[in-house]
């Protein structure tokens, strides 16, 4: 009998959009005022769902304060008040779009979480603008 | 390897719940305070999900400004601050429930976003009121 | 020892700004969409302030649950579901903007609770468009 | 034509942690601050998806109002200022995780809504803490 | 030249409305469902507004982190995850209404920040029930 | 007769706290996460508050669409989408703490509206850092 438990949590970063590829006039006409050259920023809101079995003697699937935990060590610790961009090794080539980093952060939990469970990630860059990811 | 990109939106209108092929008395029993004859209204929130490939070069699943410029054309022009049931020709005949109203976006969307990409649409009608469609 | 104790309901309503007195031109050009002829609707959402002394027995400045009993006597019987302008007296003649639905409240609770407690009336016409009037 | 609709309501309960089989201080070191004597407590948000066929009539899938009576009912009756350990039997010895009151609610709601509509239960024990329920 | 900073924070604790001056049924009639014998439960959402000048250097008015410490060690310490009733000296006697529960809050910062600081304290017992008391 | 209407909009920005008269060890032990060299970010929600006569004609206070285009451009058009200490002559010596940033909104919106409207700016950095500057 299986369940899912989420766990919301939240960073603030600044980045920017960007392909390297690409002309500066390239870059602005596709990414707009997200291409602008000294950075902008986000409050991200991120909702991580576990599925798996209820465990029928404590009645949980995953500890709740065990996936905090990751998250800390995981997302919090190296992305809250960052700069994507330029603080971090993931976002250093790959274009931080929220649909990346729910990516990047999908497979740093995948990595720490047993594969029973089915892990997925939802960001929240506003309120407006939200991402899906589960290795799907 | 696929995401989910979602925007929100919302528009206010006036509707009236009432089946044409009913009394006036079975429709009070049935929709109740929503059949009032003088229409009521609500502010729809609305969440349009596009699931498809990230983009390896942009990162994008698919733009949110075209997005909301596809949403602007289709769904804000046409429903917003109007009644739904006198002011537009989708709701002339079709009684103007939460899931047709669903039903009738996800069917304008899909006519402007390529075949590629899945389509869902979650329709709001208050906090506590909300209806899911995705054409499956 | 005073505090504010507050209490949110809602209520579903159709409206239209209009004045009498304009031409439909003036209309239109002031009020925009929301002079729609055939209305459009609005979830209002209402928060209601009473501040006074707190009894030293109960621990209570208002019975919420009497406050709620007053709002669903004053106000949602009167207007959840219906048309402002059509179907109350209140806006028969009185444009139904939010700054006069908030005055309206206001006096209907002013004569239902005892002149010691001081009223407030927040209403959310969207998330985006609020007032509050408090008889000052 | 198949449409999910949600109904959105809210429950408050004290409740407590505990796994019967277990002594003190596994309970401490494992349920944490949940596992408090004297229990604690949540206001619970309760979303219900019911799936089913558009009624081609109505525009409806599941009329909310029918829906939200059986929450009354079964849930809002039972369980909205109790203490879910000591004043239920459905959590005599059943451990009132958010996982198992998902549980114990999609059972209540199975018996009372026809086999033709999916359920699913999302609770939110807080903003931060949710769980989903399906059956599956 | 002054500002209001405000920090909003939580705690989950069971409670239960009862006078002891008063008979059962009086206690049954005057506080309903919250006079549970077993206690039910809240989470509680804190906003704690303080006024002061803007310091013309730093262009702070009171360092949020600090006052999320203050709060920690005089709030969420004392009752997260407890029984207002049973687990602490505060409510010993005191009746745990949000107005009480308030002005303790209110109190406790008060002989913790300068006294050129104004305190305001904002509790939501629910979403729906909310208090403010500011010493005034 | 007076009354408040309150306008919200938002804005994404860059930013980072530091005192150029401090060393980098001051900045950093005083404004920690915030002070990060290569900035963070935030998405700012916004609320403008209108106090002033309600016209008894048209029963508005103030135009909130009107009011929209002054935030647009006064607001919008200058902050979204930038770098606070790098992309704005307001901050390029002025510390961009959620304080300052309402302050300069503030004297903004003060130079647009006319003297007999008071004006509150309430400025969300976070859901859970607030700051609320009036002018007084």
């Amino acid at each position: 009998m299986k369940a899912t438990v989420i766990r919301k949590t939240h960073f603030n970063c600044a980045h920017r959009l960007n392909v390297a590829e690409w002309s500066k006039e390239q870059n602005k006409e596709y990414f707009g005022l997200c291409n602008n050259d000294n950075y902008h920023g986000h409050n991200y809101d991120l909702e991580v769902s576990v599925k798996g079995e209820i465990d029928p003697l404590t009645g949980y699937v995953y500890d709740l304060g065990k996936l905090q935990t990751i998250l800390n060590e995981e997302v919090i610790s190296k992305f809250d008040h960052k700069n994507l961009n330029l603080d971090t090794e993931e976002f250093a080539t790959l274009n931080p779009s929220a649909e990346n980093i729910a990516y990047v952060i999908w497979n740093k939990l995948r990595d720490r979480i047993a594969e029973q469970f089915e892990i997925t990630v939802k960001l929240y860059e506003t309120e407006r603008n939200i991402v899906i990811f589960d290795g799907k």
